[in-house]
């Protein structure tokens, strides 16, 4: 029996099934200057102890994007590493603040399986959860994924498909949130005057700045992941495959839309929730992303007067400047450059 | 109105506003391990915190230079934005020093307005000071910047240009450095035997080794230094701009300089002022830096015996050594291989 | 006389020669972030602080070779700036867990001195030692490099060559592992079942993953080391060289194959000791790492119960997978994609 992880295909699922990922993972001050340095991002309440504390955090908390990469990376070995497509991601919350220092984990339980008309692959559909080392959940999220059966032969499992949220209620947000002291929000050294109250539904906001990728910077960001999808490492064998190239992490592009929304959405300090996320096109080292959001909807929370939540779609491109907001065609279809389509909400002082 | 920041133009510039500028940072650990993965940099005092405690230091400070990065990172978004070029640093002082776990903010000063006579552009100089969450000052400097006017039928302002020294006098510096206990200064440790006596005014120290500079490793100290300017980030527009490439930073540059100097001024292990600089060329991904320095003073502090100032020039050139000091011609034109002329005092032991 | 090192030649070693190197390192939460970022280590121990703790230390070791890495650094400047080929390794021991906020240092004494025919180069032997601020030593191997003469008419000293071990005694291993409560090892958080038990000398393990390596990422981790051995860093100097390129640090591959061989060993937490290790063939950015792992030895350690040790041969190649273990030819000489044979010891639970 060969000790080396061949990963999970198709029929090692089943519905009910609890997988404990490996290798827990202590958040330091490393990971987040790394984070930083990686995407520049610049939200007050996660680069500055003073600022985040005199907002009512104990200091600064770590960006959420990275908690989700890091539980994210760690279902890949167990979930992924067979996975022909990651299809989508669905009911994303942030459930508590993660500060340096904290030991995170995860967990994944089977909700779903459905497998293709081809008898080559069928569908698999997890719900992931992040936790600290003391059991508090931090995060937890659905993903469903494409995955190879090891023998077409096999019988298909009886198709259970869950029913998922298009949107998480916004009354569920705001675990991870203290309650702000606004009073002490400074809205010089956080970037911007425009808070809750002066966003639209509807409104439309060109990020503006675009940021090119290097094979080395993605590679770094991954590998800080300890996400281990070899699609995104291995030159030797993507030179032979599909696209030729290495393919960046698509949580990359979403770390990369979120820090130029900075520009446009300074005081949307916090991703209460992930509703949805699709990568439309792949995107490669040389490309230069460039991101635009608009407002879906607005929503105060229930017993919360501190901070009310937008939720927008945040729209990535490559190669594309986003002034025209650049998203679908007359058919429907995506544009060309549209590389991320992602829905979330973000809290934002009242 | 627009939520994305589009800069400041000339016309916004006035006599006395005062800017305070976005994203407090908390510097860490993190960022120190950056900065030295970055430049590769061996400064005892700033690598070990055993050695920075017994010289006189409560532990190991932050590299100068990386809390000048950092200050001036914040001012970009509301300085230089519009800018059409740097055109010059003045006065700068280091006086504090700075750890692991402090916060740093930074606010401007115009102090200087001038129209160019082509009405279409103006210079502005600004003061720009670095402070902890508790007011402390730790640095500040001059700079001036060409900018670009919004509408170039605005009157012209008074033109006002302030009067800059020459250098820092002496006397003045020494305000980040502890008083030091030099019967603890390992020499072995520290590199070399050299100290302030052994240095003399006309003194040139070529300092041999030279340093490629990758895309991935400019962005990544760019980005954590939350330096926002776009000609360093985004190959899909620079590659139309005037040198179709991205642009690295010129502190990048300053950075390389100073950690190559350590071989030849091992001891020299503060900056205490930043005098002036000049970025005579630019640099771009693939190139090699080089460096070396001339002695142009040597100072004794008032009321200090534990330590001495030099005032040093540092030429850093491009694709070419600097065992014959390359700087000027017949001319007094620059070589085309020199990128940066930096003038700035460091202190020794005595 | 010139203040830049200029490094030492053969004759400027003499046997019992004591060579304390300069710049003390502080390792930091920054350092290990980075170095899980450039390899992507999945190791549980070095990864949490809360697994760390429940298995006996007291939080997340450092990884071994960081440590290796950052002792190796030190001795560069005084050892090897003029060496034409690093030789050989022998006799490396862990000798104390190395946790952030541990000051390094490392002093080396020269243990053989051998002048090569040809009257040009001759090869010195060096113990170096690692060692923290309060004098504990940490780490201990013994290098030998083929170093140039200043001038071939200088006298060959009488030649002396240590005798070095094949490979450490398996008592001799287990000084920087404390005793493990084997009852609180999670074997799905540490990634596999395997243990000591399960593995059999003679048994072979692909390791399947490949990481591609770019000039940015083996720049970032040589200068985090502070090693500033000139053929890693300056392409304006290495495009007229030997390969026209600059070379890959040897360490950085030792760690690559490494972290690569979690997959197959992800219970080998500890490498107690470095038997020898040749690098065969250099690495450039843009090639592949693969490797794979022989079993040569296993072995118990005296009065302990915990843990068993298991002595590894890692084959690391280029742009070849390791699926069936590539070595050497009909004639014993390296495949040509074989980079590096290392032979150490590491420990698993029993």
């Amino acid at each position: 029996m060969t000790k080396t992880n061949q990963g999970n295909f198709f029929e090692d699922f089943s519905i009910g099934q609890v997988i404990r990922h490996a290798t827990p993972r202590t958040v330091t001050a490393g990971d987040v200057a790394l984070y930083t340095s990686l995407y520049g991002s610049r939200f007050a309440v996660q680069s500055s102890d003073a600022f985040a504390y005199a907002a009512g955090y104990s200091k600064a908390p770590v960006d959420d994007l990275l908690v989700f990469h890091i539980v994210f990376g760690k279902t890949v070995p167990d979930i992924s590493l067979n996975a022909v497509a990651n299809l989508g991601y669905a009911g994303g919350r942030f459930l508590s603040p993660v500060y340096p220092g904290d030991t995170l984990s995860a967990v994944s339980e089977v909700i779903g399986l459905k497998e293709n008309s081809n008898g080559k692959t069928g569908v698999v559909y997890v719900r992931s959860t992040g936790y600290r080392s003391d059991g508090t959940e931090v995060l937890d999220y659905v993903r469903w994924v494409m995955v190879r059966k090891r023998d077409e032969a096999s019988p298909a499992p009886d198709p259970i498909v869950p029913v998922l949220p298009d949107a998480i209620e916004a009354d569920a947000l705001g675990d991870a949130c203290p309650i702000l002291d606004n009073g002490e929000w400074d809205y010089d050294l956080s970037g911007s005057p425009w808070r809750f109250s002066d966003y639209e539904v509807g409104e439309r906001i060109d990020h503006v700045d675009g940021m090119t990728v290097e094979e080395a910077e993605h590679q770094i960001a991954t590998r800080l992941y300890q996400n281990t999808a070899k699609v995104h490492f291995n030159q030797h064998s993507e030179g032979q495959g599909r696209f030729g190239r290495r393919l960046i992490y698509g949580g990359h592009v979403i770390s990369l839309a979120r820090a130029l929304s900075f520009n446009g959405l300074s005081n949307a300090f916090h991703i209460a929730a992930i509703n949805g996320g699709r990568h439309v096109a792949p995107l490669f080292a040389g490309d230069t992303v460039y991101a635009w959001s608009g407002v879906r909807e607005k929503a105060e929370i229930e017993g919360r007067t501190d901070v009310g939540a937008l939720r927008l779609r945040t729209i990535a491109t490559k190669n594309r400047p986003c002034a025209d907001h650049p998203l679908t065609d007359y058919d429907g279809k995506y544009e060309p450059e549209v590389i991320l389509d992602f829905d979330y909400w973000v809290l934002l002082p009242r």
